[in-house]
């Protein structure tokens, strides 16, 4: 079991809620994934509204909320927008993420490590967006995040474990948690990343641009599972040189 | 469902029997595996004993049984092997495999087309071994063989879907199965065939090698069944530039 | 140097002659590649003209001409396109390419074959071009073919080296020059190449399609070189745990 | 020609000076090579000698110094080893070098933008070596670096270009030259990377490791020049669909 912070969790699939055709898909996603954590960005709650269109479906499934800091290019930015997010939404639970260029949403490592270590001793619960950079990661564990959250590819590229070797070199060296973040394109991408020993992915969109978002959430649950208990039972090596599964001794001749 | 020659199956991981360290290790992996049709060297089962030690718990597991040409390195070796098998085992199922060389373990396209040619009209149903070569799979199918088996990469190696391009040619052009085979080291590996559109694939190293490989199997039974889902659900495409899952409207403006 | 039959060649790049703007780009690019070794369709070429457009640039070259198959289907097809061939070019070097599928242009094993075999016999030096697949390059060694010539991806793909694991084994095990062809897409592709141990590579669409083909004819030479020259001077291994290049001993505190 | 602050560069192929067997053989390496800027440790150097066994081969070759601050753990280490390094070697050349971590010699983003922005202050020309991030690249940039550096893979791992996907997003975004650096393992890497429109690459063990590093450092160099010159001269896109480069018409029926 997934331990962050202070709170346990069965299922390593995390999601976000951006891009759903509609929130009836949405929720009917989050309920076939298992998920017990969704990321959403607090602009798109609407925090004085009981009726919340996005916030009542998640709440009905029981998941719990990640409220993320995507928008804010600063650390101040992010600062104000994580306080929102707690008073709104009642958790200390925090996807920082600070990305100022627009066009790949690249995490900044500078703002980020600021914004991480002012959230922190305002007692949240930061789990922080960021480059597959094994320095920073480091890091930012130092300052006293939850969990570090290493990116596979570009935001929504859907290209997968592009910083595999980087993230390796992340999950050898640290003693949180490593949710690995963005690009994840398909359940074999993600079951890759629990093969590394990742302790968690968090998928968006390749879930909610399928052709059938629901089907592809139950796949994706399946697919983190099936990677972690590969991880769990122990992956044989690669090698160039075959190996024969059947015995080559000539049957024939004997 | 997969429907190969006059058999459907509920399963598309297929696995081999080779390499287990016991045949209650064997039978286990088979059983969590899910799996409908297991392959073996004829030279691995004493077809005289009616208490051979591999057959006995596969028949009990209910599976199919694909007896393979392990060994035969030219057309008349395979024949004859086969022949063998199907008096042996009752079944005209077939995977033929004929390879010459005992470094890599390579297919050999020429003893491969002649054999399979002949033992389909001896009323087989072949499932080739082959070199994932788009023109010497359909030269297979048009001599009536009921699926192909392309390689993923060097069999026992682990290096997982090698011929990736190649393959997908494959599948584009073929009008019967692909079963990806050899080579597939994880479930991520069996996901991804399963994501291209691969029919199913043929697991043995990966699993039998395992540090638990019960646990493994039933991995793989997930990831296959996840590769396949996300097939059938429509993966989104791949891109380099970011596409924001969360809205990126500077909400802190507002 | 690298010898093929009886000829012996200082240059390690071959050249295609198709696609190329202008007759006259192409016997630039051709001088500037530094080949000694082109090929051509025997379309192409009229093979009763006297001045023939295509032919004659490449002669004043000085270089020596490799007449292919190109459009045969069957090995009959190309038996008796190379008997025209030889007749027209009064040489007896020959591309052997049979491809019945038009869309990805790979090349028939069976047929490559049988009349690889037929056209040893008729006194040809016959350079089969055929799939990555180790078994019937061995093959077409044994009937006496004077290379290999396995190809790295799709014809015009532009693609690389796809087949890499497939040409490595292809390089260990020939007694023959291994000649990568197709699907070479730029200069790095084909120093790869020649870095794993390929004998020669050949170029045509890369260098054809470029902005500027001549300058791109004048990089390959230098990349193929260049590779050859690592090959021969011993690469280091690879391997993830880094090593400093320069001395880590924390001389601040000396 | 590459400019970087004052000063232009014909070769685009900077060198380590680590790891040689001997003084002699980087001095020939360094020439056979063509560089016109090696890096070296501070530590390396005898400042107060005269006659320094490393530094003299090297101003003979009449070669520019980049001295780096390999070895420091902090900005402020580096900042330290920087005005050392001006000092004894007369130049405002300074490669910045942090890593912490001794395993995978990993830059800190922190400390090296830390350091960055104060040494720009004080007139240096500041080229630091970083993680292959394109946020860090644009801070570097932004507080006045006259270059950037990212990583290919880790320092001596030989692993190559396993951070392509985001050293493309940096080459597009940079105002500043991007010289990449570290892990770069074969001529073909180096090729691949001046392919992408890098301005130039740094070696260092690849070129000392290698069997003759003389050699070697010969087939960098034309390898460098290869790339560029492809860059410059357009390379054609890449897709799978083949295309043929001989015509297909079936020239035997006409």
């Amino acid at each position: 079991m997934l331990t962050i912070a202070n709170q346990t969790f069965h299922s390593r699939l995390f999601l976000g809620t951006g891009k759903f055709s509609s929130r009836q898909v949405m929720a009917d996603a989050v309920k076939a994934s298992g998920t017990e954590l969704v990321t959403m960005a607090l602009k798109r709650v609407d925090v004085h509204a009981s009726d919340d269109d996005i916030l009542a479906p998640l709440l009905e499934c029981g998941v719990n909320l990640l409220p993320n800091t995507s928008g804010a290019r600063t650390a101040e930015e992010a600062i104000f927008a994580a306080q929102l997010a707690r008073e709104a939404l009642g958790t200390s639970f925090l996807k920082l993420e600070i990305h100022p260029d627009p066009r790949y949403l690249m995490p900044d490592p500078i703002e980020t490590l600021k914004a991480a270590e002012e959230l922190v001793k305002q007692g949240f619960h930061v789990l922080p967006y960021i480059h597959a950079d094994p320095v920073i990661c480091k890091r930012l564990e130092d300052v006293g995040c939850a969990a570090v959250m290493p990116l596979a590819s570009p935001i929504g590229s859907n290209l997968g474990l592009r910083t595999k070797d980087f993230i390796q070199i992340i999950i050898e060296g640290s003693n949180v948690p490593v949710v690995v973040d963005a690009g994840i394109g398909s359940p074999s991408d993600a079951a890759e990343a629990m093969e590394m020993g990742a302790d968690a992915v968090l998928v968006n969109t390749a879930i909610a641009v399928a052709g059938n978002p629901v089907v592809m959430a139950d796949a994706f649950r399946m697919a983190v599972t099936a990677g972690r208990m590969a991880y769990e039972s122990g992956l044989g090596g690669r090698q160039l040189k075959a190996e024969a599964s059947s015995p080559l001794t000539a049957f024939l001749e004997s």
